[in-house]
């Protein structure tokens, strides 16, 4: 079912989710051991190809490779210096010349990943390219939630921000609507993507709609350029008006989440006291983060032997 | 009695600083065998979380690390980019969630380790902190003393240059105070701390006083900007008044030892026939830096169980 | 046979190289595995030193060490900062106070690897200094022609382009020659290096003539910043004269190889058809770089005792 690639939501089934969430769950029992280490990847290579500077991300792939036993090899590399496309695919091939096992791409260009993975051997993990998608992002955010509610058909997921340059939100869409969620968005009429409905979302410009009578609200980093005049006139303004604050979130319901895919700017999108309150479960989704990457290296790797498979997940023996 | 971190000297008690010794000593045995690893900290993951940027200190943990068979991801952010302390606590925050099971910290703002280590779930060790402390430094500097002397009790150690904005220098006037020794600072009026006997130390201007008699003479890094008016006249006034040649080293005892934690102004602040001479040990505070993070490392990762504490420093079985 | 380090390909004799290739042929199997990883060096230190940027050369160096189980520290640090030669000197001395059993060094200017292996205990390697030698882009050049061709000795090797600042061009004219090759270079005249025929290779400044009959067209990067008056007028002009495409290839025997160091400036040097065509074995280059300096590795790196030798090179267990 699985692809040879990760490269978006949209291309994932149902089936495909329910397989990663139940095996990132499994990661996460390893990641409460003393010896937060399994030999599963023993002797493979995974690179981390990355043309747009990321730290949270990369560092989530990194250690996920490490506690797999994996070789993590990273490779930064600023758009700027390899703006023509030939250099990145001449960079990508000579990357894959060197036998990765899985390359993981973040490209501030939309479809770079895919056109990479189109020319590598290895398999491709799209950690994020422009405003398309960022489908782990989307994956731990749905493990998060799962494990927060126990389900994540029928509830009421609210994402709010600047939705039209959000791969994160793009991303969330697919993967909520597809595991039966009700997805609802909330943005200035400037930042709501044309037709966006057409993807099976209810779209509001006012806040306080969005989020009534939601389970999960879903905060977007805004970019603070953005909020100079052209798409917002203000930051105080926007903050004022979709920033989240524990007074705004009584409509939600009384059980409603906070996430935010970090990194946050407090007191803009999301308020200090949500931040750091009970609400929140921002830090759920970092850790989450990590047996989520686990389980797509564990997944998406060019597959173990049999004898391998079998002792791959046990307790490392010394 | 030593603590869940590791933020200053000032913190450890004289048997917390026996202690690190003497586990740093059985380190250094396992770097002189050929294979230079042992399985003590397998499976546990080691974060460098460097907001000011460094390459020996960095270097010497992360080679630490590996060598106990840990996992060591190294995080570096220049401090401009994450100037806000939200900033710097979310990222902290961040990497915690990712369950490391320790963390070494450094900024250029005094105090940042502490405030991190208060926040996060894994212990913290201070890798330097604007002009605080150092306190992995002040222990490397201590073992290559007591190697080198065979003890640190009723040593006179004369520290010389910037010591006002010098963590080194701080964290050694602790150490060496607490394990006995006599602390001589020699310093340029304009850059004695106000005040700094009453840490027990005798302050200098004289250079020739401060070391007469000497055992061992401890060359502070100048910052060459701020030989340039407002606390010295110039450069050269620096190396002929507070610079340190074999000439001046006459004075002190006859077997005194020249120490520097480098980087080495060379001809500034010691001589070029010093830095190379048989009295520099410059080296084997490098040497030793690896071996007591070893051992601090050892000492501050969440305790292993009983089973693995006796396997763990044994040699590896292949 | 083989010296303590790897400087240049002028010191390595026939049976070195004979010797470096046939380990980096049993290299290759190790990378056809599933599990790419043998123990050979585990708890060895590798440093990569590289004081000039560099991509794919670090990463190959990286992927070795791992794949031999050592574990592998980058340093990287721009010439800029460490412009004197004192400090490039005591950084060498620190890293190699670390007692890393190799190191890599990689230096803009000439002869920086010879000064620090004379004065480091770890053996060096040698990874591009200035515009003297690249010996491991030699020898994986070699290995590359050998299994493409079945031999060196006897073949016709033309090497285009900016001969005089090449270090690639100076390590494979010794390393051809050396092994029975008949080497031939095509170049402006003002990229010709005066007196080269000295060394044993034919010198023209007609592409056509140089690679008339020839096995193996090897082309050089050359730098864009070249193509502006002083050494050659154009880079139109440069391409048209230089740059080889298929057309141009016609006058080389038909089975007739075609080689890169990379990155490539396609368009420039080298058409988009023949970077891509059945001609070109650039990936074999990058795919045999990572097998090459693993045999390097192996054997320069500090030998393993007698019972580590045996079990070195078989299969890993888990």
């Amino acid at each position: 079912m699985i692809g040879r690639d990760l490269l978006s939501m949209e291309d994932l089934s149902r089936e495909d989710i329910e397989k990663i969430l139940d095996t990132a769950a499994h990661m996460q029992e390893i990641g409460q051991r003393a010896v937060k280490k399994v030999p599963s990847l023993r002797g493979r290579t995974i690179v981390n190809l990355f043309f747009e500077s990321s730290t949270r991300t990369r560092m989530s792939f990194e250690i996920a490779g490490k506690r797999l036993s994996a070789d993590v090899i990273n490779f930064s590399a600023s758009s700027s210096s390899l703006s023509k496309s030939e250099s990145i695919m001449d960079t990508a091939r000579t990357v894959d010349a060197m036998d990765p096992d899985l390359v993981v791409v973040r490209h501030k260009v939309a479809g770079v990943p895919k056109i990479i993975a189109d020319a590598l051997s290895a398999p491709v993990i799209n950690a994020g390219d422009g405003a398309h998608e960022h489908p782990t992002q989307a994956l731990l955010d749905m493990l998060t939630v799962k494990q927060a509610k126990g389900r994540i058909a029928g509830l009421t997921v609210t994402i709010v921000g600047d939705v039209l340059h959000s791969r994160v939100a793009r991303s969330n869409i697919y993967g909520f609507i597809k595991m039966g969620a009700e997805v609802r968005i909330a943005a200035p009429p400037t930042m709501l993507p044309p037709g966006i409905e057409a993807l099976g979302v209810k779209a509001y410009t006012s806040l306080r709609q969005a989020i009534e009578g939601a389970d999960v609200v879903m905060m977007l980093r805004i970019q603070m350029e953005r909020l100079q005049g052209a798409l917002f006139p203000s930051v105080r303004e926007y903050s004022e008006t979709f920033g989240l604050s524990r007074t705004k979130l009584r409509v939600a319901k009384p059980d409603c989440i906070v996430m935010h895919p970090g990194p946050i700017n407090r007191g803009v999108e999301l308020s200090h006291e949500l931040a750091d309150g009970g609400e929140s479960v921002i830090l759920e989704q970092v850790r989450n983060g990590v047996a989520l990457r686990m389980a797509l290296l564990y997944l998406f790797t060019g597959r173990p032997s049999k004898d391998e498979e079998v002792a791959a997940l046990g307790e490392e023996t010394k």
